[in-house]
């Protein structure tokens, strides 16, 4: 036995738009401690990591404190793995129009210790293969179907950031060619987020219910109330309509992933966030679609998987499994 | 120095569907040697592999023999890098209904000789890494515009290979969804390959000359017999029809590219194949539309670039390089 400290634990925090959660994770996933504070209200990136630090003490203490911590992962919006930085992001007021170099900052407030950031979706995908469903795979794809949608690519057992830490964002392919593509939240149009993602089903719903003259469930709620909640409520009772929203969106994404398979033939796609909830209602009609549109070679290869993370821990234990890589 | 004798150089072998090409190249890129036997006429694989030593021996002899030989390199159609086998090629007779282990045999006839395999396209990446306008590069991609569209990607400066030796499809990525997308070869439809390849180029014109009646030097060849470089060549002319074809194929190349970027990040994409001596005429509007497609973040970053390997040994240096890699 070597007679340094073991460094046992790594902190996460996954950095939301309003929250900011901490947690000390151990090598097998499980969260030890925990705390968290409000993302806003800060009227500089200092005074956050200032009111961080303070809010983390009392949970490092509770562990044996900063000499058995091996590193920190951030989970961030917009952030660079590279530079350690998040830069232009819309919904933090401390970052939202500039570069701050969060990762050196907690390194400092932490005394030098290791600090490493990567955007959500990528964080997502180093927690399914550090301790979820992607545990031991080397090539595979991580989609998270939440407000947006955002992805995770794991080739060769290395996440990809790309020439600039900004890899990885299948949101935004393009599904959808020409004028009529969907207006996407980035500018763009006919992105697969402004389809597949929970917004989008919801947009899909209100599409449909104005289309056609066809009875729904549907048709008793605001259009502008739709989520893709209620569009999977209806269809568990039975809500035709409803279940032809779902086809509609499971189909796109099942064509998606046959032009991804085409890129880096992943082992399998793994799904996570809340329309993941829908279940079969999505799954059967992607797999199905994926099976139509996938180039022969890669026919019955990839596994479709569905995260087994806990929601509410996930994206910490994702965050801190970038500690874990440093 | 070591008493070792120095491996100074490696066997590539270019295997296409008519001719195999062999070269003894260098680090440095240089052929020392080369000789050529026909593909064709082999009742199977051993007698191929039997005529393919013969033919190297005095290349062999001519450097200094096999002790110096460091390991052979194939870049071969349907190549699986991971099992060194070719898999169902329909072009190959000896390879076209099963599974042939030509790196196995190619080392057994060679005493031992390290072989690896791997697809032609991905072959020319790693000639383009090695050798060419992508050295030093750690993510790249690189799209052999030709008689099809193949594609090597590199990621954190390794080829994807995918879960199972094939990943780089991207001539197969659907730009044409629907029943309206052109018939591929690989029997699908809208596959980028069916618009920006060679053929695809021949095709667009075919097209464009049906759909209207505007007046073109193409309306002088038999349309069986057009080919994209009629069309490049009546397009340096002046030739308004010809030119709108080159605009039509290099508009979804670079809305391809845009999709490319979203997934990886690339530093670079680099352009091999016939359908590149078309110069500007395909490049300037690849890159505008590209410019005009591609997610804000990643605006500017990609270069273009064009293979500066020369046609007739590009081959053959792609296929040493992956000996090199072993």
């Amino acid at each position: 036995m070597s007679l340094q400290t073991v460094k046992s634990y790594v902190i996460g925090l996954d950095l939301g738009g309003t929250n900011s959660v901490f947690g000390i994770v151990d090598s097998r996933g499980e969260i030890k401690a925990t705390t968290a504070i409000k993302t806003r209200g800060f009227k500089n990136v200092n005074d956050y990591v200032k009111a961080s630090v303070d809010a983390l003490q009392p949970i490092l203490d509770s562990v044996g404190g900063l000499s058995l911590i091996k590193a920190m992962g951030i989970g961030a919006p917009n952030g660079n793995y590279y530079k350690g930085t998040i830069e232009f992001a819309p919904n933090l007021e401390w970052a939202h129009d500039g570069i701050v170099p969060l990762a050196n900052l907690f390194s400092q407030a932490l005394g030098g210790l290791p600090v490493a950031l990567t955007n959500d979706a990528n964080a997502a995908a180093l927690g399914e293969m550090t301790y979820g469903v992607a545990r031991g795979m080397k090539n595979f794809i991580d989609i998270t179907l939440g407000t947006g949608v955002g992805s995770g690519i794991v080739i060769n057992g290395q996440m990809v950031y790309g020439c600039d830490g900004f890899a990885g964002e299948l949101g935004h392919v393009t599904m959808v060619r020409g004028k009529e593509g969907r207006v996407c939240g980035c500018g763009r149009k006919g992105c697969l987020e402004a389809y597949c993602s929970a917004t989008g089903v919801a947009r899909t719903a209100c599409e449909f219910l104005e289309k056609s003259d066809e009875d729904s469930l549907l048709r008793a709620i605001n259009p502008e109330n739709i989520t893709s909640l209620e569009v999977s409520l209806a269809a568990a009772k039975g809500d035709k309509l409803a279940k032809s929203v779902y086809e509609f969106t499971g189909n796109m994404l099942g064509e998606a992933c046959a032009d991804f398979a085409a890129f880096c033939s992943p082992e399998a796609f793994v799904f996570f966030g809340g329309l993941t909830k829908a279940g079969d209602l999505l799954m059967r009609p992607l797999k199905r679609s994926y099976d139509e549109h996938v180039l022969k070679i890669f026919k019955g290869k990839a596994k479709f998987l569905v995260s087994n993370l806990d929601g509410s821990s996930a994206a910490v234990l994702g965050a801190s499994a970038v500690g874990w890589e440093i």
